[in-house]
């Protein structure tokens, strides 16, 4: 396959690197992803600013592209830019921490995937369940071999795939489950610090899912199945639409 | 009411304080937005960086915080910080511009609406179909008419409601529709420009919808209807779940 591979935490990240090196034996791989990391910028898209690109090496060798925006940007300007529109799958990651629940909405990584599916690609984003120093082997022989049975699959390509690996020697992973996103609520807060010059400022940190359900994403990745959930970019509330029609606005 | 006001055009945006003047008799509000304009910035969240909290005038009066963070920040920070959970409504806006289809996807606006349900909140985005000189005010009446109405409807506050507003006069709009998010493709294109320096860079522009559907936020309000969409943050493809479950991956 011609391969597009973004992510979001930067194209000297780690977990790509390690995605190309899986993948590049089996498939033509053109490497396009933010100059730095971006985590958490969700499915921004740059307009006010200008993007600009650089090639960038690996060693002594051509890598790919950054560019100074999102991943969403990424994907948008490497499909109408600088690669084209002939490639067969949009690839992000592998990303350093998990995307599950709530956070879904906040990650670069997934937005890079729906961006593909949106201009009309298959799009996967996968993201290993560790923050402090990841092995990412595992995550990307696993993609490897997720790519070769997915082209085989009925209706490949039709939904973005949010995979989530979990950090466990491969003999601890209970296999593979098909699950929702989980929508229970994140206990977040912030945490209130002074500067050296006397000023307030806040930092969002420790957040904790409370969800219970095992078929979703959250608490299956816990569990210690790799999960795999089909995401799509309608956010319409179907049920809602019945009860609006109901509804009586006076103006 | 006791109302969260806030954007992503920034604090000083006409349409944020054109919104403020017309429900300021009625209700509540604490005003906390980005300190400059986020537009594009989707369901970004600031998670690297620390968040800075400045108290901002309008004329000699007190009139919000001011933070230098996105949207959705300014919900989870307004909340959990700077004015407590007491409160009864997120409301976003009004943008400059529609926020429909595709677009829904890459907004500030609707995310930190978004953000509020996500929160517990009611949540309500405001956009005007309007970038140049637009004019707030019958936007700014319809909103605080549509409150007025919602809080008797049944089952308001269940669902972020994305409601896009024609910049027509008020004589020549045509009623409210509820509709979908369109998910139809966008016509979209890069500008290629060379730099004073001799560099490359690219500029997005002149995207163009290709939704034909009466039934959609797109076409609804390109023919004059005030659209109300009920929105979501439960991302997982529903019916791709079933057929996901008959694949078989090997690893």
């Amino acid at each position: 396959m011609r391969i597009l591979l973004t992510n979001d935490d930067g194209i000297f990240a780690e977990g790509l690197c390690a995605l190309y090196d899986a993948l590049c034996a089996d498939h033509e791989i053109f490497v396009v992803a933010p100059e730095a990391e971006r985590s958490a910028v969700g499915h921004a898209i740059t307009l006010v600013d200008p993007l600009r690109v650089k090639k960038v090496k690996r060693g002594r060798y051509f890598f790919g592209y950054a560019v100074n925006g999102t991943p969403a940007d990424c994907v948008k300007l490497a499909i109408h830019e600088i690669i084209g529109p002939e490639i067969d799958l949009v690839l992000s990651g592998i990303n350093r921490g998990a995307n599950v629940g709530i956070n879904v909405l906040y990650s670069g990584t997934v937005s890079a995937a729906t961006e593909g599916v949106i201009l009309g690609y298959p799009g996967i984003a996968v993201s290993l369940n560790a923050y402090r120093e990841p092995d990412y082997c595992f995550a990307a022989y696993f993609t490897s071999c997720l790519l070769k049975s997915l082209v085989k699959m009925p209706e490949f390509g039709r939904f973005c795939l949010n995979v989530n690996i979990p950090a466990l020697p491969p003999n601890k992973i209970k296999g593979i489950k098909f699950v929702r996103q989980s929508t229970a609520r994140l206990i977040e807060k912030f945490e209130r610090r002074v500067d050296p010059h006397g000023n307030v400022y806040y930092w969002q940190c420790s957040e904790r899912f409370t969800e219970k359900d095992p078929e979703t994403d959250v608490v299956a990745l816990n569990e210690g199945f790799i999960t795999i959930t089909p995401l799509h970019h309608d956010l319409t509330a179907d049920k809602a639409i019945q009860i609006l029609k109901g509804w009586q606005i006076d103006f």
